[in-house]
């Protein structure tokens, strides 16, 4: 068996994909899905297409594997631990997700806006990611065994959380972050009011 | 020069392209842009595949077409005359959004959803319905020259009333609807207070 690939491409299989999606996760950040071409990110990355589909058989694979990886980032980056003060536990969390949507901008804006049909694989990652957010809420706010109103409350929020950043970013940051912030934290507490008071 | 095309194909192009549109948003409202094939909006249509490219060069220019034809009829349909009572013409509003998006679930969902890469020409029609809600709020509320804050929290709620009613649509509608209507009214309150006292 000949060894068709460089010396520098026979890391360890999953830490070579590890790499691959950081650096993805880079390129994708500034520019949107179709902006980046597979030829670019494999230069990028200093190996040949033909490696490059052994890792990722698809350019779409390659861009799923960045979203879970933000996503994943994204939720370890917000978690303070659950002993902290809880009004500083969400200003910290709602700080750290302002910075993760600041440097990806345009891929955060990119992932929320629509487009020509959904793609399963990456709108469950979307949708996990928002649960995930509303379980942290639910177990914030001390909510026991929340009802439906509740519940589509909270998801109500970070639809609206979603939704305020990427006009934000978009409109240049023209309000105040600390602000935004402010507004998120007030928005909610009345929310959960509003639903735990609801008929 | 030969006629070509069979004689029912040979209404007036515009009104012929409503028609098709017309069939495509019910097609598209049940199923999502990939079930649906280019045949069998051509069969459903009565005409051959050739015509449909006719009038529509790809399943995309015709997807467009359907999501601008959904985006104006929304806005229509959710219309109501500006001197009305203030808080019945924002439940009137929210009413018929809801009986709206609950007749095309599986649409909006779609259209909500995250895929791969937006397509800027669905994007801007989305954005700029939006916008237009966020307008006639401005106008319904009476607000003058909102600031950033007011206007980023009105894109908020927005995002509010999307996310909560995907989620209430793919719950099987676990929540009353009157209940949903009446969080989203005071939800929509409570954030033009706050962001209205944020500094």
């Amino acid at each position: 068996m000949r060894a068709k690939t460089p010396p520098r491409a026979r890391l360890d299989v999953d830490e070579r994909r590890r790499q691959l999606v950081a650096l993805g996760s880079q390129l994708f950040s500034a520019r949107t899905y179709d902006e980046v071409s597979i030829d670019e990110l494999a230069r990028a990355a200093g190996i040949s297409k033909g490696l490059l589909y052994h890792y990722f058989p698809t350019k779409r694979d390659f861009y799923v594997a960045t979203v879970r990886h933000a996503a994943k980032d994204l939720l370890d980056r917000s978690f303070l631990p659950s002993d902290m003060n809880p009004i500083e536990r969400l200003q910290g969390g709602l700080d750290a997700f302002l910075d993760y949507v600041s440097e990806h901008g345009t891929a955060y804006i990119s992932l929320l806006r629509s487009g020509i049909g959904a793609d399963p694989e990456v709108a469950r990652i979307v949708d996990e990611t928002r649960e995930a957010f509303s379980m942290r809420l639910i177990e914030g706010l001390g909510v026991d065994a929340p009802g439906p109103l509740v519940r589509v409350a909270l998801r109500g929020w970070v639809g609206f959380v979603e939704a305020a950043t990427v006009d934000w970013l978009s409109s240049g940051q023209a309000a105040k972050r600390e602000s935004l912030r402010a507004i998120f934290v007030e928005v909610l507490f009345s929310t959960v009011q509003i639903a735990a008071a609801a008929k």
